[in-house]
């Protein structure tokens, strides 16, 4: 899971088109970006993805749109 | 989305427990726990929720099992 702390003048159009460029960069790398959720108001974004490691889901973020995460975590997932 | 920066001896078992402890609380909040991610490494958990508001959700982890967020955040869903 990857946070971004405050994306400057976040809108829902703006992330979705960021996501679609992820979408569209991220097989060379072995990325997948899952899902995201996001705050219009504070600008922060959340994106669950899945990587062979951090550095190649950083890659896709710099190469599509150049906004990459302030953190990424390791994570299990449980519901 | 909540955000638990660091519990304190965090497994897999522990927060399989503390969810459960969630879904049999929750109900009465109108809150919904749907998802979590955890990193046992680093002892962060993310919580997906849906709840009337805010208090209600952080009002389901306290009275489940004390284990309140550091931070709350109203995201819509992309994916």
């Amino acid at each position: 899971m990857d946070i971004h702390a405050h994306v400057e003048g976040l809108t829902e159009e703006a992330v979705a088109h960021a996501h679609q460029a992820d979408l569209q960069t991220q097989e060379k790398y072995g990325v997948k970006y899952l899902r995201y959720w996001f705050d219009e108001g504070t600008g922060k974004v959340f994106c669950l993805v899945e990587a062979p490691s951090k550095e190649a889901a950083i890659a896709v973020h710099r190469e599509a749109h150049g906004l990459v995460a302030d953190e990424i975590i390791e994570v299990q997932e449980g519901s």
